[in-house]
């Protein structure tokens, strides 16, 4: 995204916008608004509909379900990715154009019990669509027609501390790609960056 | 597989081949030996090595990391999960060929404690390998020149009684598509099948 995507003339905001099933999306799996229903998971959207306000078009189609992931609503979705989603955008407007890799994880954690390391994870629904356990940002942006900067980021699918500062998620490009199973960039090689997680390369 | 490629002039063993690294999977998804040293799990084909003892080769590629997954070793990997291999072969040798479809799945159970469906399962090793919770197998063959049936089976990756049958893991073909984000044999339209899982279509 870009400076002149976000501010432009016109700026639309979600209102009596619904979310909608992706037809392209094989119907076995596919997800509906029923799957979250009841669920007490708020329906959150990866690519976000705040960073395509200038095209009510582009808006409504952040709203398709297969863009939609299950999110913990209060402390999560509402707080501290929101938090997240604007850093993304104030990063966009401070330089020539930034772009942002968003995706669910499911990462593994030691069972107290057995010592040993577990992946667990609700499903909700009929479609038993996957509440992820995190979720994460990759962010590389252009500056001065030259420098490059990435930063990764991720995030447990919890209420997080209002206080807890977003630079505090940061976490090695690696981590996020072996846990993605994608890498990232990697036709921009890494040693040309200025900067990744605030580090000089 | 077909009965000549099963009953052909050779019969390879496995004796003294090794499991080997894929170096074609991109080291940070590789699983390697040592993940399965210490865990409790056997290191389970997909593709059976006893498919392809007519060469040697073949069985040694059977043995590639990628074509392994975590497996309960007594009770599953070396009883039942067996007694399923050794079906398809014996459903090939009575057939005029047949293709088998051999995967592993998480499916989710549902928690006694909170009544919600989750899926769980161990991740072993320095790779994190995912050891599955059950395992499927769809079967399609021939016979005589014309007819095409169909089974498919799911069994647990846990310990499974002797005496039970193999027949008792068939599950509808939907059911392991649903799961593992496959679809099996769509260009064979499933009203021309003269029987899937026993039952004429």
């Amino acid at each position: 995204m870009s400076r002149d995507e976000l501010d432009g003339d016109h700026k639309y905001d979600r209102s009596g916008i619904e979310f909608f099933e992706d037809q392209s999306v094989h119907e076995y799996w596919r997800s509906a608004n029923a799957d979250y229903h009841r669920s007490g998971y708020d329906r959150g959207h990866l690519a976000a509909a705040g960073n395509h306000r200038r095209d009510h078009k582009l808006v409504a189609q952040t709203f398709v379900l297969s863009n939609i992931s299950p999110q913990v609503g209060k402390g999560f979705n509402r707080d501290a990715w929101n938090r997240l989603e604007k850093y993304c955008r104030w990063r966009a407007r401070r330089s020539d154009g930034l772009w942002v890799c968003t995706g669910p994880l499911y990462l593994p954690a030691r069972d107290r019990s057995d010592g040993k390391l577990y992946v667990k994870y609700e499903v909700i629904g009929r479609n038993h669509v996957s509440v992820p356990t995190h979720f994460f940002k990759v962010l590389v942006w252009q500056t001065d027609g030259r420098h490059w900067d990435m930063e990764a980021y991720v995030m447990p699918n919890a209420p997080i501390d209002d206080d807890k500062a977003i630079e505090s998620f940061r976490v090695p490009i690696d981590t996020v790609e072996r846990a993605a199973g994608l890498l990232f960039f990697q036709r921009l090689p890494r040693h040309q960056f200025r900067s990744i997680n605030g580090k000089s390369v």
